[in-house]
């Protein structure tokens, strides 16, 4: 197989894909992502046996137990996948939209129409219900999309982008509007990644390492997220009570997010009322506690006690450890968190009106909080329906990236004739 | 000079100006402004000075008459460089700006805050009035800047700096908010697009052979523009007065701008009635038509005719020349406009609503518009007050980039102690 002439026939296709989906109305986007449902749920026999080959030839080849996990397609994970369809389905269409037309001195009226981006690469590990995600996402947003799923996941993969096609010809919609990637040569990647011509975007959903290589050799823009570094700062003025509550949120709801808190800054004079009720919560989970010198007197006799190294204020554990740094004061914290931090999210704790708007305001990160979890830095939990990833750049999208993060803002303007003088 | 360790001290001071940028408030940054426009008007000698330096090396060296003009600072463009600091002070500050907060069903409250982008690095020609421009949009959307302008310009920039320094001192900002490059050596224009770490994007003006380089070499975002080739469609439901306004100007306005008409399409049922008279207008101005046959045989008998090759149809000539096609109708007209379209501005001249609603949505460019001159295509006249550039880009900003271009958004939480279940 040529793969460079194969991608250029797939980036040619969804070009022209993109086009008819562009124009495409609400209505047949809906009825897509409802057949596709429907399709999912009839075909789900066929799906488990798909994805039975894949565990398969994943454990023949020594697939270690958490990523045969992500692998797995569950019964549950089929019924879930349908039901994301039909969220979307339910989701307002953000194409079309035009907003703010105002009249000109001139005598023109100026505004701007939200359009799809155009074609967008999503490549991604070995987990199927991306494949579904991604496809519902892009459809409703009139994109046309390349997806380029890990290869341990290929008949699983197959077999749903054959329900999607049939669910788009159902529409009416160019079945070329979602293609996957039929190789598992790697080689496909770095074309997909270089044909600005035909790719407007790429999202890469994977490790640190494969955000990296793509970074380096992409020639097409990126929506990206590298590490979640999240921290909580515990304000000298915070309700002891609300601290509680939000740092073992943040670090123990799940260890292996992106939004987990991975550094807690406790001002130094609420350190010694605020640390050691903490660290009952923690000595629970057993979450080893990795503290500087004076969190460490705080902390004196906690069973999973560390030392902290500049490193630990560089590191995303995704595991139940934190680091823990007392500051003075929220001066401190702010210039900690803007020097470690991943610009994901960052929260304060605090009942200090003017701290609290210091914090959003100087705070370069994504999100920013006031006296919630950082847990809550997610397209669900922000209202936007859905989400094909999280940002942590400035351009464009930032934070949780829903339908509008797929979709740009042209200039619209309504003339009578009007010339320039 | 060690050209690598100086840009990386410029993008460290850069980086730590920035921060104080982010959070200076509306009131100092309008009174740089300020001051920066009352040292311009009060050191106007001093600058015509160092210009006359620029101009005697440039006239030595060659320079030809076109750059020269662009590099000459006259009385007017001195007291326009001022007028337009004072137009921007009096622009409302978009940094701050908190929209949107709505609240979940978790009892979050989450809305987005408008932030500066951090470090622009703006790469231009010998062009002094940009150095000030610039300087100004980035100071008012609290972003710190480092100016590479073209080394023909340097004494005059250097005086330019001088000045914006002493606005930025007065006001209390850090006067490393903004830096010239003080190096002629093109190896710095290497190093401020491949410094991530310390530049957030780049917007560069000037020619295509400048972008399309630093497109290749850049690991900086940018917030480019390429060509302008720009259409209007005359569709046959067209107002015959309008068109004829709408197309001599479009083209006849200025030749050398990238909101000029490049190619004319012509619907074949109104062509015989539009052309000629369209032709006598252009004749006046001795625009060379470029006609594929079936224009050429309306055009028959107008002194400068020519005829058009595919190459015409992909050639931007900023110059008294217009390509002109006839099509069957609006269908034929987006398609030719979405295949040599640079995706800039094009315009429909039509009264038929649906037709202008299908231009709109289908026409993929960063302006659309209905009997307008594409010559609107401006921040100007689109009312953002000022602009850094035209974006042709899909992502982040899109058509004029006005002081929102230069800014992001972040995600706001206000939470009362919520956690995440």
């Amino acid at each position: 197989m040529d793969i460079k002439h194969y991608m250029n026939e797939v980036g040619q296709r969804a070009r022209n894909a993109s086009r008819a989906m562009a124009k495409a109305d609400t209505a047949a986007k809906n009825r897509a992502l409802e057949l596709i449902a429907a399709a999912i749920r009839r075909e789900a026999d066929a799906l488990r046996a798909a994805n039975q080959q894949d565990l398969e030839a994943a454990r023949a080849n020594g697939m270690e137990a958490a990523m045969l996990d992500r692998l797995t397609l569950s019964d549950k994970a089929i019924a879930t996948m349908a039901e994301g369809l039909q969220q979307i389905a339910s989701l307002a269409d953000p194409i079309g939209e035009i907003s703010n037309m105002k009249f000109r001195p001139t005598g023109i009226q100026v505004g701007q129409m939200r359009v799809p981006l155009g074609v967008i690469g999503i490549i991604y590990e070995a987990r199927p219900n991306v494949t579904v995600d991604a496809a519902g996402l892009c459809i409703k947003s009139g994109n046309a999309t390349i997806l380029r799923g890990g290869s341990e996941a290929i008949h699983c993969n197959q077999a749903l982008a054959k329900l999607v096609k049939e669910g788009l010809h159902g529409a009416g919609l160019p079945a070329d509007a979602v293609q996957i990637v039929e190789t598992t040569d790697r080689a496909a990647v770095g074309e997909l990644i270089t044909m600005p011509q035909y790719v407007d975007v790429i999202v890469p959903r994977g490790g640190k390492g494969l955000i990296e290589r793509l970074m380096r050799e992409s020639k097409v823009p990126m929506i990206k997220h590298l590490d979640g570094i999240c921290h909580v700062y515990i304000d000298d003025k915070a309700d002891i009570a609300k601290a509680l509550r939000v740092a073992f949120n943040a670090k123990c709801h799940r260890y292996g997010t992106c939004n987990t808190m991975e550094t807690l800054l406790v001002a130094r004079e609420i350190a010694p009322r605020v640390l050691p009720e903490l660290a009952k919560l923690y000595q629970e989970k057993e979450v080893e506690l990795r503290g500087d010198e004076e969190a460490r007197a705080i902390l004196k006799g906690y069973p999973h006690l560390a030392t902290a190294t500049e490193e630990d204020w560089k590191t995303e554990y995704l595991a139940a450890i934190l680091a823990v740094k007392i500051v003075p004061g929220i001066d401190e914290a702010i210039t900690h968190i803007n020097l470690y931090s991943s610009q994901h999210t960052d929260a304060i704790i605090t009942e200090d009106y003017s701290r609290a708007m210091r914090f959003l305001r100087e705070v370069d990160s994504a999100s920013v909080m006031v006296n919630a979890s950082t847990r809550f830095a997610d397209g669900f939990e922000y209202g936007l329906g859905a989400e094909i990833g999280i940002s942590n750049d400035k351009l464009h999208a930032r934070g949780p990236v829903g339908l509008e993060g797929l979709t740009s803002l042209k200039y619209v303007v309504f003339g009578h004739g009007e010339v320039r003088v």
